[in-house]
């Protein structure tokens, strides 16, 4: 981060024709993009939202409310642009990139086996870590993947400790048996794989997915390319934590923009002590928490880039 | 409120290519704006922010941070292009109204006469009233008034109970003797008025001011006009809160935008059963917050009206 462009940027905040403070978060968020893009004036000409399909073969343990097929499925959909993260691109004014990752090749049942082998894993990681476009003033980052919130769970009972039932919820709407599946997988991953989960990375490799292994990657990405980074929901989080796990500061990049129905997610972020912007009850993944985010960001750059100061509107300070 | 249209949204949401009610708030508000729009597939094309000024005698009292000729000062802003909301309303593709109401001439000094003469107050109610544009299908409503905090205040202690203490806040800024001069001022006007404040109306016009009369009027004609209204901050959600009062579901055309720092806004949204949208530490009025929450809106829109069908998208369901 660039403290130089964080104090230039407070200090413009305070010149402005508003009581010191009174735009609230809006504030922060146009010092902490000056920090991350290195400028005082910060922009969000080129926003990407970068989505990560995965298949898992956790789902053959009865995770879902859904069918793994519709991981494949949707991917199609966000391709003939009918989903939701279609409409909030366009609403946030973002391209959105989707990134299938052998979707039609679900990852290893992690409850007695890795999800993924080191190369398939370092494979992914670098398919994120290169999706991240070097010309992006912000990156959000969203997944598909019909099984991932029970990966999620799986990682996050790995990196902050507990059993499955902690962590798991109704991610698309299973019902109490399988909520119940859900937390017995988890708990039988974290029994098959044992003390090799204690390092964050094996972690994210023996019961994550190829799309948590990807926005890992991405977020490692935009950290190395100075473009700051907004998270999405619970299997985002989840798949970025080993970032804030691995270094103290690994997620300073990052805004977390909404928090998910899922009651998993709050818990994620207090653990990484991440304020989510947005609260609007969502639990779909795509990105969509995310996206509806971007337009705070873009209100806070407005306020930040636009208003006039006291003294060019010979307003009488306070 | 159009029950059928709401009917038809909610059915609508049931059949789109995410699990239902993944999309949470965004759904209610989808059904809301069909509900209060009637038609099924609601719009946003035409979005008015209204923002209506007023001067205060009560600043006599030293209630405010800011010297009184700050309102005029900043609707010389407004006009001039260099205000948050301004900005705000421009990122928000909204249409921005400014409409002062007599700022030259201060209202009353609550504390020991009526803000307003009858005649004063149903202007100002007129002027609001007449200020939303019938083709508009959403209005936001927000204020700027040196010393409105405190008439706020008083408005809504004489309609929900408690002394000024429970009901004053630092407003722009002022310092804690500031404090205890607004609660004062608060505890003056109580026992200046008495039972006169015991209809809404009379309380509004006794202790308020003309640019929350003018929302008050605006609120009624957005009712009348069968236009969903979006409301702001403290000041903006006591100067409607009287509808309430009067007649049970006389707010229920309307969505909180965001809840104010200033402590007493939770309060009488709660008194209103209303549950805002933001929380973003915002306390600048303006409409500044529910400015920002329009982008909120249009995201529940983009999704509604544009998302595929599971049956389109050949999407295998739950």
């Amino acid at each position: 981060g660039d403290a130089d462009a964080a104090r230039a940027a407070a200090e413009r905040q305070n010149t402005l024709t508003k009581p010191p403070g009174s735009l609230g978060r809006l504030e922060e968020i146009a010092v902490f993009l000056a920090q991350w893009q290195g400028r005082a004036q910060p922009a969000l000409e080129t926003v990407d939202i970068l989505v990560f399909a995965g298949s898992h073969g956790v789902v053959a343990r009865g995770v879902s409310a859904f069918p793994g097929e519709v991981t494949q499925q949707m991917v199609a959909n966000f391709a003939a642009g009918g989903a939701a993260i279609n409409q909030l691109a366009k609403a946030a004014g973002a391209r959105l990139s989707v990134v299938p990752l052998e979707v039609e090749r679900p990852t290893g049942d992690f409850t007695c086996e890795p999800a993924m082998s080191n190369a398939e894993f370092a494979d992914a990681v670098q398919k994120g870590y290169e999706a991240v476009p070097a010309d992006a003033d912000l990156v959000c980052l969203g997944e598909m993947g019909i099984g991932n919130t029970t990966a999620a769970a799986a990682v996050v009972a790995a990196l902050f400790g507990g059993g499955g039932a902690r962590w798991v919820g109704r991610g698309s709407g299973v019902d109490d048996a399988g909520m119940r599946r859900k937390a017995d997988a988890v708990d039988a991953a974290l029994a098959c794989h044992g003390s090799t989960l204690a390092d964050p990375l094996s972690a994210l490799r023996l019961v994550g997915g190829r799309e948590l292994a990807a926005m890992f990657g991405a977020a490692l990405g935009a950290r190395h390319k100075h473009i700051p980074l907004l998270i999405d929901g619970f299997v985002c989080t989840a798949a970025v934590a080993p970032l804030a796990r691995l270094e103290t500061g690994g997620l300073a990049h990052a805004l977390a923009g909404h928090v998910s129905a899922e009651a998993a997610h709050g818990k994620v972020l207090a653990e990484l002590g991440l304020r989510p912007l947005l609260d609007l009850g969502m639990r779909l993944g795509e990105g969509s928490g995310g996206a509806v985010a971007i337009s705070i960001l873009r209100a806070a750059l407005a306020c930040h880039n636009g208003m006039a100061t006291f003294a060019e509107a010979g307003v009488s300070g306070g």
